[in-house]
């Protein structure tokens, strides 16, 4: 994902800044998280320490969306002065409604860290965020300890747990949010559905793709694209953007219409995301995605650049491209070739067209919903954020 | 644990069947969650499917615990005729409160699921539960399938998303249990710090056992049997019966005295229940257990029985212990080498001992509650049913 998204989410000074709201957040509810680990044995904090060094690093794009689809649809931020009061009683809820928002999107952030920590040990990746994964901090931790045993199966088993425990977190955090002092206690049902729907499918799309990656496209040449289609909108469109954007919505109880239109916009926003996120996969600096370039072509994903290879590849790039995709040994050379194809197939222009339809697409539902223009400014700019090409 | 446990659960007929109300909770649950990742990929529903054999095997245990807590503290069971009609409505706290119980309980299956799968991929079990363990149902699914690449990373990350799956499911049923129809949202704050703490408390545990088991028993001999202990009550004792109790209690508004003393009754028997299963874990019938004898051994289970052996062996059995204690590749003579010096240092017979003692007092504890006669006896036929010597 660009680094542009810090920079472009909206920001605004002192105790309104959302990003540094949701840091706050997040940072007193894992302090207490940690004392309950530290009573178990104080061996266990280095649960809640890697989990605390992970959200760190969080660019707090969903809880942006959650929160400005829900200023949208009709919440009220606190004044300035209020929420400065807030900030004194621990963030998490506590002083009305914006609080209780700012909680149920910081929420998001430890959502992702568990999809994340344990998708990396699934792919057995290396570095995430510019820093080592968190099974390989643990198995780090295991060697310079000296202690006994397989060092690379305490990594897993570390990053199990800590996976885990951010999900389970996730969702204790989310619930604090509602309450005499945060969002209205009945607006938690209809939070409650889309929140269950996220995970349900966020871990369904990740199955999708482990499949598809297996069959290594034989499940039919010609409908190669739609399918990965389909694996992004699942693993990654709707709990990227669209999910986060109809939270929002559901916690303010925006009228149907406009959350037609969230779903629209964050279906669209969320695959041009993703897609973004392909390219920069492949021909991003590694300096700026925090993983290594071709990560993605050594793991054999069946991505929707790989497919629009594909379909105009001839039998000699085919050939190569079959033979190269999923080598976990892929060297710089052979993802050099694989770019050669991608761009001379026309694929890598194509996926920039396809999200440039997409951004086009989802600001057209932006401008047809009824808004309040900070909110709109807000969501545009998200959406720049979001799927921008990294300068 | 000892399969008598599923014939001493209180069992009562018809739709008032506890264990069977569980199932069928679980049934209509899991079959709804299937249709939410059918819709994400046909191939998706192989997830479902895991956790539906997976949770079928369970005991009840834990749900058993809970619910009849909730009894003791006042809740009031539905008349059977209600609860026939209710069975009509997919099963999930849809009339009363007594619904809304047995969808709390049921719960806590699903919780437990998700720890066995993920302790599972993190030990590389190959059995659980008599079954091959949910990993190595995944890499064979992909091996009958003839898919590409390695079949045991797909096996691992797919009971990783089964076990993330439980863990969400948990938590989603665990909400539906309060409504108009269920528990009365007024008691969710109260049944919410339980579940949430029981989560944190059972992975700080799990990764507790994983540092001592890396440690060797280099943390200072002198404490081993106490450090043992510990890591039993973090890692089993609480979310096993302590955890369940407090639930019930804390959803039925139960009074600190009552509180407190299923808290002293819980601890008691969740560590009589796992010092059991340690003894099970070595001397047990496989057939009966439905794990392989001796897997605590190859795995260097820090157990309370190795810590007694240690605390008596002479040099040369401690050496064999040292030696044999955590070689994955243990055969069937290392494990009765074992077995022989567990015998004669008296560790089998003091691990039995401190079973009873705990039985004793956890007795003497619900002697001194003040609980409605049927709560009682269907409490203490757990005890004996959780800590029971298979026969």
């Amino acid at each position: 994902m660009p680094d542009a998204v810090t920079a472009l989410i909206p920001s605004r000074t002192g105790p309104d800044d959302l990003a540094a709201r949701v840091g706050d957040v997040l940072t007193g509810f894992l302090a207490e998280q940690a004392l309950t680990l530290e009573a178990v044995s104080p061996d266990a904090v280095a649960l809640a320490d890697a989990v605390r060094d992970f959200v760190a690093g969080g660019k707090r794009l969903r809880p942006a969306f959650c929160y400005w689809a829900w200023r949208g649809a009709g919440g009220t931020a606190t004044p300035a002065a209020a929420a400065a009061d807030a900030a004194d009683t621990a963030g998490t809820g506590s002083h009305g409604e914006d609080a209780g928002i700012v909680a149920a999107a910081a929420s998001l952030e430890l959502f992702q860290a568990a999809a994340l920590m344990h998708d990396d040990v699934m792919d057995d990746s290396d570095t995430r965020r510019g820093r080592p994964a968190v099974h390989r901090q643990f198995a780090s931790l295991h060697r310079d300890h000296g202690w006994c045993g397989d060092q690379d199966r305490f990594g897993l088993a570390g990053a199990v747990l800590a996976g885990d425990l951010c999900l389970s977190w996730s969702d204790a955090l989310f619930v604090r949010a509602f309450g005499p002092h945060g969002l209205p206690p009945a607006q938690l049902a209809a939070g409650r559905a889309v929140f269950d729907t996220m995970r349900t499918e966020l871990m369904g799309g990740q199955y999708f793709e482990m499949v598809e990656q297996a069959r290594a496209g034989t499940g039919g040449a010609g409908d190669a694209v739609s399918r990965a289609r389909r694996v992004i909108r699942y693993k990654s469109a709707k709990y990227s953007v669209e999910h986060p954007l109809l939270l929002g919505a559901a916690l303010a109880g925006a009228p149907a219409d406009l959350v037609s239109c969230y779903s629209t916009m964050g279906l669209l926003v969320g695959e041009a995301f993703q897609l973004r996120d392909d390219l920069l996969g492949v021909f991003g600096d590694p300096a700026r995605t925090g993983k290594p370039a071709g990560d993605d072509l050594r793991e054999g994903k069946r991505t929707v650049l790989v497919a629009f290879a594909l379909e105009k590849a001839d039998a000699t790039e085919r050939a190569t491209v079959e033979s190269l995709l999923g080598d976990p040994r892929l060297d710089e050379n052979g993802v050099e070739t694989l770019r050669g194809i991608l761009v001379r197939t026309g694929a890598a222009d194509r996926v920039e067209s396809l999200i440039a339809d997409d951004v086009d697409r989802a600001r057209e539902a932006l401008a047809a919903a009824h808004l309040p223009d900070e909110a709109r400014a807000a969501l545009s700019h998200l959406v720049t954020a979001a799927t921008a090409r990294a300068a």
